[in-house]
């Protein structure tokens, strides 16, 4: 039998009925002849009550236990659409991370993926299950204890039970109908793309497009995994949503293929560190230790042998990063003066793969903020993306500006 | 290390600051000494939600199922009280069921404990940690499933990791102070008991008193664990609550100990089947192999060679039992004309040890009852206890004459 997986996001679970209607999506597929994997996430808002509750209880939590608690909302939603497509008599089961098993590293709350072994999932199907609902997002490391993937870890999930079980397509349900030019919700000229490149999308989810974990691209490109990003709140054809694909299937494209940002941000500056070889390697050693994703760096000049570091990271991850940095201070491994936090940033970023044989789209694009007034405080570039990081304030401003600038509205 | 056995219920658990409470009073124990295992139960009102999404998707569920989805409340206090206890710079870390693992049967949503071995959790102790937290109500099938005890099971994992630990005690803290001659809050004149025997405890938890799941008492009579009830709501000494004891540890004691009920029951009637040798075992083998828990069984009076056969069941297994007795008809093995379930009854029982050396108990709570003009519907006895089955409308009211004319509001 050929095998789909089909991952389901937070809102197409977020009650009985749209899991109902999610399980309906599933009996098509299953209709159709396929094996079908199901990943779920928990019901919207729950995973987010669970960290509040971590976060409350404990704001420097041990990274095992905050994993034991978020993990549980995924096994409801598994063991609830287990449920419901049996009640259409379709053969299913529920599986939590454990009993795939789906096997990670102890990298607690970020755990990376390091093996999926199919065999048991395999043997149900060989028996007659026709459905194996999978609780996303979480795993279990060699020492036995429960991890997670990080937020989004799901679209992770589905994407390495594609790879692994050589399934035909990894279909996403979401609740938006496919991948975006920018946010519709803040840009009203925003339009869907029926194709996007694997490096664009990546560009797209580690920026912030809540889309796809950036993860699940990677692996999906790795992979070669095809990918579908659909609404799981519309009618489906075969060729609903939006393909993420090979570079080499994209015909034509417009220079800039999305603009996309990112609240979740936060700026840091380590003040006066020596300007000497090996410092920002002790900072950044640090800081990865501690499990801080760091994000754009930016090193002010040196005077007088003294210089600023600023980096920037995700805003949950602040008070990790600070603890790291007085950790370091404290052992005698670093001398600063202080450390300034700016929670009030964000990150704009223009992304396409035309960017790479078309020149000038950087300064377009400081031109476009600097006729809105916009300070531009941290840039970083890739070959196909350029990001800034500006005053939260101004985010909506920029995004729309960029858009229409980039006339993105308009179909390459 | 002693080893003490803490278990907080629903309701000491119920939000974060509840937690906090009840890791101060682990906090105590722990400062006393005892290397502590705490078991927890879900937030309060977190299992009745998932059981309801359970029988609203699947009223006859898949109990593999239903045991993966009600468990995952536990695991969501277990992690949060081992975060609130190393706050408190206490060495803890959570355990669910498969971690341990407390292994059972594979009768899911009632499974039976068979081992829990201590090695893994002690090597933790021998490395430090101070308190195991353990998921209450949960266990790991030999299939790798997960497992639920049945409603109130935390209390079992209380007392067989008590057993299993040779700990010094086993102390349930719930929401009431201890246990009464019968349910305060339909019974003001109700009396707390400083001690109760282990067999009165029995009857009273089968009889519907929340107090204590009715395996956990069973299993601490037989292994001769000290069970201690008491409120996490209050100041606590060490003379607080009610112990359970065994029965010659209780001097004197009043014929009647305590008054109980049960709403939660149904009544249902086989009407005309043969009265011939075999059929009442084909009844209540069917409904035993379909996992419904028979309580009082009475048969009337044969008529021309046939009779109706009544039963009483937990009113969540009317579903299963009525399936089950279809079931037996379609297959052949059983005629009867049809099954009349009557959900508009309470069991209302008196319990006493003191019954066993006087006679006429069962003759006063009739009289008790006709003088209030409550019919008796079935009624079973056991060594030192009495319940009938009357319709709902007069639980009260028995209750409370019954309390009355036995006088436990006095002490013996």
């Amino acid at each position: 039998m050929p095998t789909l997986v089909m991952k389901f996001g937070g809102t197409s679970v977020a009650n009985l009925d749209r899991i109902r209607r999610a399980a309906k999506r599933v009996g098509v597929e299953v209709a159709k002849g396929y094996d079908v994997i199901v990943i779920v996430s928990a019901m919207a808002g729950k995973t987010n009550e669970l960290v509040g509750w971590v976060n409350e209880t404990s704001p420097l939590f041990d990274a095992r236990e905050y994993d034991a608690v978020v993990s549980s909302g995924e096994n409801v939603t598994a063991g609830l659409m287990a449920l419901t497509l049996q009640e259409m008599d379709i053969p299913a089961r529920s599986w939590q991370g454990w009993q795939v098993p789906l096997i990670t590293n102890s990298a607690h709350s970020q755990a990376r993926i390091e093996d999926i072994p199919p065999h048991n999932v395999n043997q149900k199907f060989a028996e007659g299950m026709k459905v194996a609902v999978v609780a996303g997002f979480q795993g279990v490391s060699p020492e036995g204890r429960i991890t997670t993937l990080g937020r989004g870890g799901s679209d992770t999930t589905a994407v390495a039970f594609a790879a692994a079980f050589g399934a035909e397509r990894c279909d996403i349900y979401t609740d938006v109908d496919g991948v975006y030019t920018t946010d519709p919700r803040i840009c009203s000229k925003a339009r869907k793309l029926e194709k996007i490149s694997f490096e664009e999308m990546l560009e797209l989810a580690s920026l912030g497009a809540k889309v796809l974990q950036t993860r699940s691209v990677e692996l999906a490109m790795r992979y070669k995994v095809k990918l579908r990003v659909l609404s799981s709140f519309e009618e489906q054809s075969d060729e609903a949503g939006t393909l993420v694909v090979d570079e080499e299937e994209i015909m034509e494209s417009n220079v800039v293929s999305g603009v996309a940002y990112s609240r979740d941000e936060a700026k840091l500056t380590v003040v006066s560190v020596l300007d000497r070889p090996g410092v920002a390697a002790t900072i950044f050693t640090a800081l990865s230790d501690a499990g801080v994703n760091v994000d754009m760096i930016v090193q002010n000049v040196s005077e007088e042998g003294i210089t600023d570091m600023t980096f920037s990271c995700p805003t949950d991850q602040v008070a990790r990063a600070e603890k790291a940095m007085n950790a370091v201070r404290d052992a005698g491994g670093l001398e600063f003066e202080s450390l300034i936090i700016d929670y009030d940033v964000c990150k704009v970023s223009v992304v396409g793969i035309g960017m790479r044989s078309q020149s000038g789209v950087a300064a377009k694009m400081f031109k476009i903020l600097s006729d809105e007034g916009i300070n531009i405080k941290v840039i970083t570039t890739s070959e196909i993306k350029i990001s800034v990081l500006i005053d939260r304030k101004y985010m909506e401003l920029a995004v729309q500006a960029l858009h229409d600038a980039f006339e993105l509205d308009k179909a390459a």
